[in-house]
């Protein structure tokens, strides 16, 4: 029998990007609590502080924003491909094949041996992977993609070029909170698939395909869209108690977005993106999924399963709303988990470089001793 | 620490496909050895073998083997896609892109909950990724394309695809035998990326993309290239011995190609692939690699080292020199690989369809407590 299906409990590497508590809701990056980086940090920030274990200078900082920012540019030939794939190709699809294509214009595509190289690298892909999506939503709206700014942050670069205008404040400081939120969470399984990737010796680009490929699962990156649904189901705020209670009645208790596996209180990062999605739903006047959201995590919290349990609403619940409120489809809700998850690949990438091979073992339960009969004879 | 990096022992699955006894260098698919297979069955046969554990019967293998070469013709725009990648391209990375951008243009592409339907993508797969390779040989040298014909095998599609010729029948057997011997060999790297993506409920796409993104690392798939580009390095059979006799003053005894982490006596595929690349080098009249072959084998078998630590030529050995043989440039060998193995990861892919996600632990070893100072005040 095979020992450890799911591989609990197997410690893989030792790792400086990102601890969690989740008996108590902690969640840190190179030490720094994830409520203190919300509240204070951009996104280029946290990706220097994980690539490098501590916050970067003010020149460094400028430095790598810019060298985001200059690479972001696609190059016109991957936008032919995005441009003749299928309006309905599932958008992380596209951005399975535009990031795995990305290499052949890549000047270092296929070294992986330096450390240094690889962080460069992988800051063109962060600037490169928020151009895609970007482009993404303007080609599969039928609408001609936008080029990157060279001045703006990542954050404020994807809401450009969605529309063209410059961005508000308010949506780019929730989608910088968003970026900065989900961008490392430990050994989950795209960012072990990454690192089995880096372990075979292959590139830099394999490995951000091979995370993009595992975040694709539902049971993975597609939480949030799931919940999304649930919201876009219940559709208003009066429908809340009813849906609640005809839901509870079915004997499925599981609500979308309530409890998580790791986090047995508070997941730490659902309280500020609740927050900023509230500020978002102010500020644009879209408050309905703001208001669904907020009621039924009050009904739920209010009933006695969710409370005897612990289940709190977690990350997947309010970037829901968040993201919706910024006007995204729930198609490209795992795409942008991509452009901030990104980071935390890269991360790991750089400190699995140059590791073991990574070669379990499988159980053989099969027949044994037979003699093949050629086709003739059969 | 980090418990085992590499994850050496570590059972993660049960399975049907393959079993390896390296001491006594035996593998056997599903019961049958692989001696057996090679000299008794198609490429297409094996892959019914490794999906049901049984061979076909002859309606069985007719279907299956009409499935694949009917459904291996690649969209006009992926096709379009490879033409305009820089010429300079690493295969693998054509490859890895034009699998990902199928799932585009796949019926079933996103889906992945029922094993037959995952099967006939398997089916579509292979024939398709044997046109992407043919495809690519003719693009990369500025040649057309050939469409695959509904009436030949895989081996054959390949070979009349690269040429437009009919294929030559000792080519075809050489290659059909190195398309059983690679196409399943238990719990590797590539085989394990492939089913940490499926347990995240991704798609049977993904999850070949990832196996691809973790066989173009040279620590896996890319064993036969380093092979013959030491062949090439040593040019001609009256070469080998001052080869031989400088390369072990240099202190590094190690030879591509010779020895093998698993199996510690004899590679049972490397006998098999000796056969074939003679027979395919006497027909062919291209002897010179072949005998460089033998003559360094020999040379490395008459000496003490190579004795005493049971050191053999293993399946990357001979696999090189046969690949060679059929004019294949090393940039392809790692393709050719791929046209195998798609057999044994869709296996694989199909075995782990609805399992647990595979996430294991890592361990923290980075700073704890501190406190962000603001950008502005740093």
């Amino acid at each position: 029998m095979a020992d450890n299906g799911g591989l609990e409990g197997v410690v893989v590497a030792d790792i400086d990007t990102s601890y969690i508590d989740g008996s108590i809701g902690k969640l840190i990056y190179s030490g720094y609590t994830i409520e203190d980086l919300a509240e204070n940090a951009s996104f280029e920030e946290v990706i220097f502080l994980l690539f490098n274990t501590r916050p970067p200078e003010r020149g460094e900082y400028e430095e790598l924003r810019s060298r985001i920012a200059e690479n972001a540019v696609i190059p016109a030939d991957v936008i032919e491909m995005m441009r003749s794939l299928p309006r309905d190709t599932a958008a992380m699809a596209v951005l399975r094949t535009a990031v795995s294509m990305l290499s052949a214009y890549d000047a270092d595509g296929e070294n992986l041996s330096d450390k240094e190289r690889a962080k460069a690298k992988a800051f063109r892909l962060t600037g490169q992977i928020t151009t895609i999506c970007a482009a993404w939503i303007r080609i599969a709206g039928g609408l001609e993609p936008i080029a990157p700014r060279r001045d703006l942050s990542v954050a404020e670069n994807f809401l450009y070029m969605t529309s063209g205008a410059d961005p508000d404040p308010t949506a780019c400081a929730a989608l910088n909170v968003y970026l900065v939120l989900l961008a490392e969470h430990g050994m989950n399984a795209s960012t072990f698939a990454s690192r089995v990737v880096t372990a075979t010796g292959s590139d830099m680009h394999s490995a951000i395909v091979a995370g993009i490929a595992a975040l694709k699962g539902p049971s993975h990156g597609g939480a949030n869209s799931e919940a999304m649904k649930m919201f876009l189901e219940i559709g208003a705020v009066d429908n809340v108690v009813p849906w609640f209670e005809k839901h509870i009645k079915t004997g499925e208790r599981r609500i979308m977005g309530i409890g998580h596996r790791v986090y047995k209180s508070n997941d730490p990062r659902a309280g500020i993106l609740k927050r900023h999605s509230k500020a978002l739903a102010e500020s644009s006047g879209k408050r309905k999924w703001y208001d669904i959201a907020v009621k039924l995590a009050d009904t739920a919290r209010a009933d006695d399963y969710f409370i005897k349990r612990n289940l709190y609403p977690n990350v997947d619940y309010y970037s829901a709303i968040l993201l919706y409120t910024l006007d995204l489809e729930i198609d490209m809700f795992t795409p942008l988990f991509v452009m901030s998850r990104i980071a935390g690949w890269s991360a790991h990438v750089i400190g699995q470089m140059g590791g073991r091979l990574i070669r379990p073992k499988a159980n053989y339960v099969g027949p044994q001793g037979l003699h093949w009969v050629p086709l003739d004879k059969r």
